[in-house]
């Protein structure tokens, strides 16, 4: 019998010798059983083999090990009623599965946390392949977990130049048939999904943006939606597939709600994964209590305030927060791709240790205009170190809360209570920190009772200091007065 | 006839041999009267002459040249009906009069402007001699136009040591005679009022406090009454002085809101001179709408955001924003004291550049516990020449206000419209900036038609650079990707 690993990719393959009118509209799918549970994957068309058959294909990905049985259905009778079964064994190794949401953070399907702390490129693969393959290449030296990028290439500053290959047949010149996705397309978009989960990375697959000038944010309805059912037959077996339904929603302006309430609607009918789902908003959020958003995915607020709110819209959602976009790391003309490295790393370390998952940003100016932030390429700032270091005492710390009651007005304090506390001061540099006093200005934010072992952290130097052990009503933690310091309480007894 | 010169002091003092009861109780006023008009100012208790007789004292501060008449009236017979002249001459050099409001900013009384950037040292006037003339001897050498200082003394961490004097009769041990002012105190208070006067530094007086180890802060309602006109009987007639009806209202929390609204009143009865009047906060804002109130006096918001909201309250309020307490540049525990000069700088740029009037702090621990925040001495930091640097600009430019039209998102620019713009870029560190562009993110803002010079100013390190000319629409200013820089665009034609 056939196998396939424990989320790991089983496709079927099909020959039509003859499709009358559009084969993208050919409806194609096929029921997959296992034991008493049924499910549908769609299918896709996939282009013609060398002897002009249409070639239409049907892929799932098993959540479950054992034999699984499938039958395909279509309107078409070449596609329809083929039979047969294939055995799915023990996953292959660094494969955890589809991240899901575990509270206000995130499991892999083996129950493994995923800290998705993630960064952006918003258009790297509609890059040469030179490029691509730096991309690659500097994503393997970070932690990172996360890669938003767009199946549309980008039109903005600084992306001008034209991919080689659309999402749509036709080019700039003559035009597109935006009834007819571009198989060749989607084969690269199925290459780069595969290599981003070879190196551990989930993709936040943006499926609509407005950076555009082929066309592609502007197509109607029918067509959107031919393409939606397109992209989620063809992607949802891959396991590090998330879906954003848009980079800044509200600027696709002739998308009212019910447009984005259909999409969502498209995805949850035909995505039997249950892939995580999204939408990124430019100004105000999108109403992040639908059903279907799986978790908060979040834009800077304004110039100088955003990653603090974290904790608020996770007591409001009571969902994760996920946030992208929290200003680049760079040197261009705007206000959201100008910030320093320290800056950056400081909202970062304000939003993780408020619950939150912020992720990173690249925009330097450069005269080949290959700015990571959209091409890829490789990273020249001095932030992606101190994500690395801001991700290693996550993955060693786990999931943390923010914890209101152990917090002063001037000092966010996250942790998982009862265990360990991490207080992080931001752009204040205090000499010391009483975390236990009688002071009646540090309100109720004494620590529990008990032992605990003092660490002081240097979130930009990236050092980790043993301060001792203390007992709580003796927490007085000297400081070097420098900014981006942070102080993790450790209970022992 | 006597001579005083406009806007200086004119002080009567008169004998009573026999007081029943307390003295601070007699009641002692004078009209004043020049042609049509008449004014009444307050009297007040001074103390006992060496051969034991009560001396009271009426001042008055004249505000137009000429003769005056003055008529004294008391319940008590030796101190009711003295009458006589002076005459008023032209003022001393370096006295301007008192400051008014002039819509959302302040002139002096005889039109010129006045820019309010201050600074702080609450008990300074608590300290020693010696601590108090190197306090003068530092403030010679900055360009600060107020200081924000208590009448009280101060208890608070790094403010334990007893002041030589006090307000009231008593002493710690002892406990205090709350219906009783000391008059040596308020000599001291008088003198150090005047030394401000001579180096050109208006008082932001601040009338009550809660930071208190010797029942200042929670005394009786009448003796409250009492302390207060006591204070604005006798120093109502200088012209530097403005009201602070508290620092940080919220925390007196005995006190409502009425106790307050009836403090304004007894100022508004009594000080004929209308001195600038404000109340400060610790958490929300007093209702500035109140008509009593002639500025906003304001306090950080939050740890991350304050001086970013000052068009928003002038605009709301329509009266000046005047912001003390907007972090202090130091390295002591709490967030509000440990912020770098970089960030108080931008604070105070921010606050400027929509139009207030920030003031400076500085809190760097010490192991005399002398903080220029509390106690003056000398300054430390590396922000007050930028206040300065600062403040020259703000004297060369004269009035600006925040100009919501030219303001892209993320940037905002104050000036005088159709003459001169100042967009500050704060943390963010852009290369270039384009003022005038067809690029749809930058919105209406656009500067109008007309050539400009352009200068780039970095405001930390404290210079101005000639870019040039510019027409409106090729208003592309190259910058050198640094934060804390600004952009002043001079209308030429």
């Amino acid at each position: 019998m056939e196998k396939v690993a424990l989320w790991g990719m089983w496709e079927l393959a099909l020959r039509a010798e003859q499709i009358s009118g559009n084969p993208f509209d050919v409806e194609i799918k096929a029921l997959f059983a296992k034991d008493n549970r049924k499910m549908t994957a769609f299918g896709f068309y996939d282009g013609k083999d060398d002897d002009g058959s249409y070639i239409f294909k049907i892929r799932f990905m098993p959540d479950a090990q054992g034999d699984w049985a499938y039958e395909t259905i279509s309107e078409d009778a070449a596609l329809d009623g083929h039979t047969g079964s294939f055995n799915c064994t023990a996953p292959e190794a660094g494969n955890h599965g589809v991240a899901r949401v575990n509270g206000t953070h995130f499991n892999y399907g083996d129950g493994t946390p995923l800290y998705p702390f993630g960064t952006t490129c918003y258009a790297w693969i509609h890059q040469p392949e030179a490029l691509r393959r730096q991309t690659i290449e500097t994503l393997k030296k970070t932690r990172f977990k996360k890669m938003r990028m767009c199946v549309f290439p980008k039109s903005y500053d600084y992306n001008k130049n034209e991919p080689e290959i659309y999402p749509f047949e036709g080019n700039l010149a003559d035009g597109f048939d935006y009834t007819r996705p571009n198989p060749a397309f989607y084969k690269l978009l199925d290459e780069s999904v595969v290599e981003m989960a070879n190196i551990g990375i989930e993709v936040d697959l943006i499926l609509f943006h407005a950076y555009d000038r082929w066309g592609f944010s502007t197509m109607s309805k029918e067509d959107n939606h031919r393409y939606l059912r397109y992209v989620v037959a063809r992607l949802s077996a891959y396991p590090n597939i998330w879906w954003s339904l848009a980079n800044e929603y509200d600027l696709l302006r002739h998308l009212d709600i019910q447009a984005w309430e259909d999409f969502a609607k498209i995805i949850q009918e035909m995505d039997y994964v249950e892939h995580l789902t999204s939408i990124h908003n430019c100004y105000g959020f999108y109403n992040h209590s639908r059903n279907w958003v799986t978790h908060c995915s979040i834009q800077r607020q304004d110039v100088y305030k955003t990653t603090e709110y974290t904790n608020e819209w996770i007591a409001e959602y009571k969902k994760p927060a996920v946030l992208d976009e929290i200003g680049y790391e760079g040197d261009i003309s705007w206000g959201w791709g100008n910030i320093t490295a320290e800056e950056l790393t400081r909202r970062a370390w304000e939003g993780y240790v408020r619950g939150g998952y912020p992720g990173h940003g690249e925009t330097y100016m450069s005269d080949d205009e290959v700015l990571w932030w959209s091409k890829g390429g490789v990273l020249k700032g001095e932030s992606p170190a101190r994500f690395d270091f801001m991700m290693k005492i996550a993955e060693q710390m786990g999931p943390i809360s923010y914890l209101p009651k152990f917090n002063p007005w001037d000092l966010p304090v996250g942790g998982v209570e009862g265990k360990v506390y991490l207080a992080y001061f931001g752009f204040n540099r205090p000499r010391f920190r009483d975390f236990y006093s009688d002071n009646p200005w540090l309100g109720n934010a004494n620590m529990p009772e008990g032992r605990y072992r003092v660490e002081v952290i240097d979130t930009w130097d990236m050092t980790i200091t043993d301060a001792g052990e203390m007992e709580h009503d003796k927490l007085y933690v000297k400081l070097p007065g420098k900014q981006y310091m942070a102080v993790r309480l450790t209970k022992i007894g």
